[in-house]
């Protein structure tokens, strides 16, 4: 098989869609006002700010009034936790959130705990990643006032059950936030039906742009800005709107509802493809992740007696772009925090590759990956000289 | 002379030089990989965003690990302030600024005041806009951590004596932030020369596309991140980064450097113009902010006997856009609280216009607004009862 380049880390970033670019480019060169001028420059742009916000409300089923663009996800899941926080400190300082979460959430918890009087509950995941909805209930004190569950990992794919976490959040009068960063756009997501207070959501991880995010309010949630300042975003989030980055979400928010269900069979069977040709074909391999309930283009796999470094740059060669962990913290030398919450040991979470499909992936390239990645196992596990030792043992 | 579009908001924002969008173009394309990615597709763009960042440097006389990106000038305000005041809050809570300044600090700082036990002393500022010493330095406590600043005031273009201030705050072992938004591109900055701790730039009002600035952290200051979680920034602020706008940002900065001397030339003589003119042809009207030791591009008037709303609307009609205030508050009823700082009534601030220059205008623009604008003021104060006697009893 002929050298290919095979991308396979839309879960990193995504490229965006010709149709983003095309739609983002008049407000690049003619459209360049300022949304919040009151002449005719201003205001051609400021209804290309409500239509994208439009879009990104439908892809949600959220009102369109309750949608609030950022300069990203993390942005978004650092304004919902720390503005609901300090908004609300008077009623209580206990969060409960999980082991498993983006670092943007994690980070920001543990920054209210160690500045800010905070007190945070991490919860355990099961070998799937699941939360234990048993133990989230006990977590909850009469001072718990925001749980924070992730929609989706962004390393394994496991979903979480996010409708019974935000009943029992609900049930207690607690405020429930999810970073549905890699969710959006890859399963349904239905904040109304699920009864989520605060979502943060990424363009660039829809085939949109960098740099631009959203965070779903539900109506009436109190919450202090994180970045303060001029009256934009109805005077929750100050700053000239990043406009042509916004009509870009708002345009990737538009194709990912209308391919909404072709993108997640597509993927969803390119997965399929991959995770059985791999386990099928690399022994001493386990699949990170629930089987089945998980992000229909995660695969994430960890290979005993080998290294996720040495894998990546060998597959890197060969013009495949995978990924340890997340791409947020590669370069890292500490195993992966979600890997170690499943229960893996350091020595098989080093061998870990996530692979994550997307909308430009072929069953050629799930093919070109399952035809080289053996091959590489191979040669780096004879490396090992505790492979030797397996192999020599087991013959 | 026949109608033209006159674009003299520059202070609001810029139109994007072609320069600038040819240079961000690849990464919205073939080059889209995450920095943070060890593969090819994220090599590609590491090597860019540090280029962007060494042009950005160099436009200020920093040193390129001093410049860390933001979403735009209002994030890195936010950022200076809050970060600086929340890691240094066991030396003090008195934080210094001015009535003067961007709602960006501002509102930031009555937010500290509000919600987190910080002291804020608002410094008058004279006719002209510019900070008394004498005040500051009486202002200053025991508990004084930060003095904020803003560098060139973006209504009424007052430079302020920066040297003098950062040389106080150097005195007392106080950090000094300040606020170049409208300054850095439009007149020399030299953090170094200077001795600026902390200084918030925004790309959008230097020609460089919206959604994007920077913060100059001095070496050694200590600050607490805005926005948490990955790695990104030397895990100073999180978030994927915005590598096309970062790279427009960084051509638009290297463009400025290079341009700096003709564009002052060249705005200042165009600003001299529109003033002579304007105060020449227009009687009852006076020119806020200091005569000469302001912006190059900016002219701002208070015209008495009329509505600065009704004026901006008859410009908008002939092609002309200017403000009232500045972009981030337009929409608010109440005056402008710079021009309220600098002694003005509140019926003649509410006359107000600020005309803006920038690279695209030129000598025909001036001439048809000094052309128009005499006979638009005239036309409204034709309406106002107050005018009629005014010139009744003057004739």
């Amino acid at each position: 098989m002929e050298k290919r380049k095979v991308y396979m880390d839309y879960a990193a970033t995504t490229p965006m869609k010709k149709e983003v670019l095309d739609a983002m480019m008049p407000y690049y060169t003619e459209l360049f006002g300022n949304a919040s001028s009151i002449h005719c420059f201003g205001r051609e742009v400021k209804s290309a700010l409500e239509t994208a916000r439009e879009e990104v409300a439908k892809l949600i089923n959220a009102n369109t009034s309750e949608i609030y663009f950022t300069a990203g996800g993390t942005e978004a899941d650092n304004w919902a936790i720390k503005g609901y926080a300090f908004a609300n400190k008077e009623r209580g300082n206990h969060i409960i959130t999980t082991k498993i979460e983006h670092h943007a959430v994690l980070h920001t918890c543990e920054y209210l705990e160690k500045y800010h009087g905070f007190e945070v509950t991490y919860l355990d995941v099961d070998k799937d990643g699941i939360v234990d909805l048993k133990q989230l209930r006990e977590s909850i004190k009469d001072t718990t006032i925001l749980i924070s569950v992730m929609f989706a990992n962004n390393e394994i794919g496991t979903i979480q059950p996010i409708k019974e976490i935000a009943q029992i959040a609900k049930e207690k009068g607690i405020a429930f936030h999810t970073d549905a960063v890699q969710a959006v756009g890859n399963v349904k997501v239905d904040v109304k039906e699920l009864d989520i207070d605060l979502m943060a959501m990424s363009s660039h991880k829809i085939y949109g742009p960098k740099g631009v995010g959203a965070l779903y309010v539900k109506k009436g949630i109190k919450l202090h800005p994180l970045v303060h300042g001029g009256a934009q975003e109805k005077k929750r989030r100050a700053g000239t709107e990043n406009i042509a980055g916004i009509v870009g979400f708002g345009k990737a928010a538009q194709i990912a509802r209308i391919n909404l269900d072709n993108h997640i069979e597509k993927l969803t069977s390119l997965r399929e493809k991959l995770i059985n040709g791999v386990l099928d074909k690399i022994p001493y391999t386990r699949l990170n992740g629930h089987r089945t309930n998980r992000l229909p283009g995660n695969a994430n796999f960890s290979f005993e007696f080998i290294e996720g470094e040495a894998l990546l740059l060998s597959l890197d060669m060969l013009g495949i772009a995978g990924s340890s962990g997340s791409a947020c913290t590669s370069g890292s030398l500490d195993p992966s925090h979600v890997l170690m919450a499943i229960g893996l040991s350091h020595e098989i979470a080093h061998g870990s590759l996530r692979l994550s499909l997307g909308d430009m992936n072929t069953e050629e390239d799930v093919d070109y990956v399952l035809d080289n990645l053996p091959k590489i196992v191979e040669r780096l596990r004879m490396m090992s000289p505790l492979y030797e030792k397996v192999t020599k043992g087991g013959n």
